[in-house]
């Protein structure tokens, strides 16, 4: 099928940018002599999962017990969901783990922990969980030299649950910008999940894993000492907010939206193109970046950008406000958008058009949302 | 089912005010003796769609040929297509209407008209048309006066495609404040598609449909003279931007999102909880307004609004920076978050859970997304 033969709006997939970035982000992690464990909450794909899986033998990242489901059923059986436990949510587990899925868990509170380790007594399980450590202030985590709170939370894990180590997320890095910030906050993430670590095997206690990751930080470590395992995400796609952080080029993006132009506002000097907010997302994430690039940035024309979005509408329109010579774009133009953040412009999509070099689309690759 | 044994996040829908709600509209439409035909893109849902025409002869409208689709296979025949036909979906619009469907289609420009006519012609089909209307400068459309564009779109409508009439989005109402403004902007809508209908008759063409609507303007018009029918959606979930519009109260509000406290962030006073952006949306659509709800509001807690979403995790403060009594909210804790933007939060999900006045969930009803 050739792209020009799609209807509109549709996600496509890059498969050579994507396996590029793949490889990137494999060496730079290789380097270090740490495991990468691919988060999937990104491409929420089993082919595209492989691909980020090919070569390694450790385990994947998940953001629901959806992707878990979900990938167990494709033959992934060492799941880590990164997102703490909520009671109501250990059924489920429950049901995956003694179903054979070696599902560790994570938490960060005496109150989580009891909440766990009970369920597992009562069920007779013993729930693997890793304890959240906040290294950077950024969202949720234990402070990393809170010993007293580590150690409470470890004691409570002891029957009924396993503590398996700890892990944090250096979201922060999302406010750094350029080589040196992004290795500092890096160093932070490291530095505060090793500290944790410590903090809990001096206490006693057996911290086998010490699981850190962000995409920023994940490509501009320097020194992984201490780190068991990696976890990242977004790089087999990278986004535009990633290439305004100085983490990929604009060129490195590997899916995009196809739009055709169905009107103009030939007043202003407008498109207008069947991509709104329901094909890009709402997703804003470059508008506090040094280059804001609205609800998306039209591949291959630097200036235009997709400057407002209703549900199945959106406006296609010069950066600087110069009216577009319209008779460029005629009424059915193609035109591809890039995406300011690949996690939540792919979650509005069911499926990946997945092309090569040549623009020609050869699979159609299913991806599943919800929960 | 209760609702504490669901797993969150989790779509509810009140079914009781939902009902209200419709009510409402109904009786606000009725009163000015024209047609309501209600847009499906705020539902996807075929129970919410039957809850919506309960007792209406007329047709409804879809913003994707999806949704013409379902809707279709679910006995809807009369649908109207109410975004500027790409030439790419001709093809699939002909197989609706070849497979028994009433699908208008919409344009506005001598372009699309010549594309839709031609193929029509190719494919010895007539294809019914409206020409969009740009009532106030908002989005798409041909200017109310511009009576040579009306004529020369129109004119190439001639064969292969028939001329039905003229339709408006007010768009710009989003934008009004108050009874007093949203009367006038449903003015300015009737106004500018009744102008543009009399100068079509006027140069020989029949125009016997006369559509306008959104949801602003449809409950608060005070004449449509001249209007045959009103399209609008949000009416029956309504949403935190209709309600700082003054179109509803906040208690109207019929779907929220179902959460559960994961975590306190004890320095500042904030509760994390398992609804991220993926089950709230990226809408910030009350941030420009007066009152801005951040990333939605807690139900039955006027001060609690999520301030912050990651993918999977919000954050929930109390939105004048007042630290929380983290006590009243233990792990575990159930919220529900009434949406700034019913369609946005509505499309994060795959279903809705149908609650009675007990807070009992009743039904579930399927819902479905993309193109």
């Amino acid at each position: 099928m050739r792209l020009a033969d799609l209807e509109t709006p549709a996600l496509l997939l890059d498969a050579p940018r994507m396996r590029a970035n793949i490889a990137r982000m494999d060496a730079a992690i290789a380097r270090h002599g740490v495991t990468l464990r691919p988060h999937l909450k990104t491409a929420k794909s089993v082919e595209v999962a492989r691909a980020m899986t090919n070569g390694w033998a450790g385990g994947v990242t998940v953001s629901t017990l959806k992707e878990a489901d979900q990938f167990f059923a494709a033959g992934f059986r060492d799941l880590l969901y990164a997102v703490g436990i909520a009671p109501n949510k250990l059924p489920h587990a429950a049901d995956l783990i003694r179903r054979g899925a070696d599902l560790t868990l994570i938490l960060d509170s005496v109150a989580a922990a009891d909440a766990v380790s009970a369920f597992g007594r009562a069920e007779g399980l013993t729930l693997p969980v890793l304890i959240e450590i906040d290294s950077d202030g950024h969202r949720a985590g234990v402070a990393p030299d809170d010993s007293a709170t580590l150690a409470a939370i470890a004691s409570s894990l002891a029957e009924g649950a396993e503590l398996r180590g700890v892990m944090t997320h250096g979201g922060g890095s999302y406010d750094a910008r350029g080589a040196e910030q992004l290795a500092a906050h890096a160093e932070l993430e490291r530095s505060g999940a090793v500290r944790a670590a410590e903090a809990l095997r001096a206490a006693g206690f057996l911290c086998p894993v010490v699981s850190v990751g962000s995409t920023p930080t994940a490509l501009f470590a320097r020194d992984l000492g201490g780190v068991t395992e990696v976890r990242t995400g977004v790089y087999a796609f990278q986004d535009l907010v990633m290439a305004g952080l100085g983490v990929c080029a604009v060129e490195d993006i590997a899916i995009s939206v196809a739009t055709t132009v169905i009107g103009h506002q030939a007043e202003r000097g407008w498109l207008i193109v069947d991509a709104g907010w329901m094909a890009l997302s709402r997703d804003r994430g470059t508008q506090a970046q040094d280059v804001d690039q609205g609800y998306g940035l039209v591949a291959g024309h630097d200036d235009l950008i997709v400057i407002s979005a209703n549900q199945e509408h959106g406006i296609v329109a010069d950066r600087h406000g110069r009216p577009l010579d319209l008779a460029r774009f005629p009424i059915g133009t193609l035109l591809r958008i890039l995406p300011n953040h690949a996690c939540a412009t792919a979650a509005q999509h069911d499926r990946y058009h997945v092309m090569d070099e040549a623009g020609e689309v050869l699979h159609v690759w299913p991806r599943f949302g919800g929960w």
